[in-house]
């Protein structure tokens, strides 16, 4: 089978935005053993998006729209969709209920303009929005008019803002394509996140244990994020699990704790349910990080049961007095330096007596670097009951790749002392 | 005239990178008054790249592919290309001599199979790659057999490592282009960016004053992202200039403040440029945004100067510990509440002794949520020597969503403020 995927919009045409839609949804795809066989962005006008949508019809099974369904003057996705199959629009009563009670509930009055929102081509399926008020929209087109062979083709229209479309595609769209257009072969996919090698190191790692795998047709793919490289095993036919199971066994063998996670998992998630489960608290003092490992570990929910505080102190000043560093210790080896790293963990430790106390100092750039400390130089601490351990990297990379690989970097010493430490 | 980005690369269907290169060119063309009416990404094989450059051809005047010019068995948009437009391959004598000198250069011996990238379709022009060893290719349809009208095209075959495709572009491509596709009419482009008011209420907002210059020819764009809109003026001709200009006058006497920036301006560089300017300092006291608007004022390079500490209190021993906020005001009125918002900023300018302080107390959610404070519920308090003052929102998102909204929301009062102590 055949899948496309069409993006609208003229903000993509302008270079103002990445299409980082096309990315998730192929992704999201493959992660359950469809590949998507050609994505064209179009600018958000009625006939560009006919004449994209009209082609891909011609050729594909299942197409897949994003954008366009807004309630502005340049969403035009619906009605050029409706024009172009001869579909009349009408008013979907509940929808437009949903998007009442959508403003009721945030005291807004409702705009005149996003009624529109509420028109739905004839025989669509409405796919409930539940982060917003433009539905999506299912169109079975059977059979497909635009077709040589006689085959039927699914036509879905999603909304733009990732926080609908996401949960939009999970939800309602991979059921559906599932149903329609069921996989002719098992399948088997696993992906394993590792840090702490890069991807060239970790592969000559684990490149001999696969040999045998990989000759039996596993399919083996690298994907290397700042300070993470992920590892995506894919199998298909009769013996797609023993595959990729035995292909998983081999790199955990070869890479041990340099495996963090599977599928999505993010390093703090992981600490964070570390934590949770041994019932232990942690406290962060953070400065070239700038919150950066405090703001990623509040992005998972549940998180404040076990997460005391977070100290940014760029200031001396705020190290003195929230960390108990001493103004000796800075004078004489500098902010950033692992005596301080140290007493940044052990004051942040003692003041909000947490288990844990993570502590960064570093030197993010652009400006700040010196011969003997030039930026991207790291010191991590980490203070326990068990004594405080600290550790220096050098991530030369730019500020904000800096800020994510270092905070990776400390959260992942905090996760392999709480797996040592069961 | 119309032009076409072509991508190729398995790697891309399987969403295992994001396609920077479509955004890149975009944007460079964009730049220089060129807008691409479509772009289209397709796996590398033969048959896909030759379908989708055929139809290209028949729609455009400019076509360029990147990718699928390397030495490897799955680079193939030079001999797909070949073969599409019926011109025999011949070795590029200068061409194998640079690729000769480059391997010499570096110590290393010339793999036989980079001997394929010398090989040059028929009538084509050879663009020199300083930065590889595969050269681009361009190649003038002239007349072009695969459109109606009796028009020439060009098809540019350009390499995908992006340190080899930038400067090519720049500096053979763009010449190119504008030689042979002048721009027939003046160009001008502004991209405004809004805060605190949705996508179709900032449309109600500013559709009147914009009426006439709309009909006078002007595109306005919307972009909308959590807690933000962009609005993008274009406009071509002789006039363009002073229609974009009386539009975005038009525009900031209709939002006032809600007009944060302009370009790719954030909010936390507008703050940073704001207090550097003023030579004032910012403390903050987070405790629902974990950490969010320190990282995100962090990410501005610079912001040392004016930042000296946040603090991310999660618990109330850390609110009452680090910002002196009262264990009475904590049980009369609950963590979440304007009171604690209040003493919260307060706290946080006097212990850093900051110009000014932000806090935020809120309900991140998915739980804690409550009848009279669901999850969504915000207070931000900002503190200065003018007083403290504080708002109430209610952002129920996503947590995620929500940090990064509320953030903006706090970012927000303090710019207005800024803006209004001059």
């Amino acid at each position: 089978m055949t899948i496309e995927i069409i993006n609208t919009g003229a903000e993509l045409m302008l270079g103002r935005i990445l299409n980082s839609h096309h990315q998730w949804l192929c992704r999201a795809l493959a992660d359950r053993g469809y590949v998507v066989s050609r994505q064209t962005a179009v600018p958000d006008s009625a006939s560009d998006i006919a004449q994209a949508v009209r082609e891909s019809l011609a050729r594909s099974d299942f197409i897949i729209t994003t954008g366009g369904l807004g309630p502005t003057s340049d969403d035009l996705t619906r009605e050029s969709v409706a024009r172009l199959l001869g579909r009349s629009l009408r008013e979907h009563q509940e929808t437009l209920n949903r998007i009442k009670d959508f403003f009721e509930q945030r005291n807004r009055p409702m705009p005149e303009s996003t009624r529109v929102q509420a028109l739905v081509p004839e025989g669509a399926l409405v796919l409930g929005n539940a982060h917003g008020t433009a539905p999506g929209l299912a169109i079975e087109l059977a059979p497909n008019p635009y077709r040589a062979t006689d085959s039927d083709s699914w036509l879905v229209m999603l909304p733009g803002p990732p926080r609908e479309l996401h949960p939009m595609f999970n939800e309602q769209i991979i059921p559906l394509l599932e149903r329609m257009f069921p996989l002719k072969q098992a399948f088997a996919l696993k992906n394993l996140r590792t840090t702490g090698l890069g991807e060239s190191m970790l592969e000559e790692r684990i490149a001999g244990g696969l040999r045998q795998s990989v000759a039996a047709g596993l399919e083996v793919g690298y994907c290397a994020r700042p300070g993470q490289v992920d590892v995506r095993l894919l199998a298909r036919g009769v013996d797609c699990t023993e595959l990729v199971r035995d292909a998983e066994q081999s790199i955990r063998r070869d890479v041990g704790s340099g495996v963090f996670g599977e599928g999505d998992d993010e390093l703090e998630e992981i600490v964070v349910r570390l934590l949770t489960q041994r019932n232990q608290t942690l406290a962060l003092a953070e400065s070239c990080t700038g919150g950066c490992v405090a703001n990623r570990l509040t992005n998972v929910a549940g998180v404040s049961a076990v997460f005391l505080r977070g100290l940014v102190t760029y200031s001396n000043e705020a190290k003195q007095q929230l960390l108990a560093v001493k103004p000796e210790t800075l004078a004489a080896y500098g902010a950033v330096s692992e005596p301080v790293a140290r007493e940044m963990a052990q004051g942040a430790r003692q003041l909000s007596r947490s288990h844990y106390a993570l502590a960064i100092t570093g030197i993010a750039g652009p400006t700040g670097g010196t011969p003997e400390k030039p930026v991207g130089t790291v010191f991590i601490a980490l203070a326990s009951d068990g004594g405080t351990d600290a550790w220096k990297f050098f991530n030369p990379w730019d500020r904000l790749t800096f800020k994510d690989v270092t905070a990776s970097q400390a959260l992942n010493q905090l996760r392999l002392l709480l797996e040592r430490n069961g």
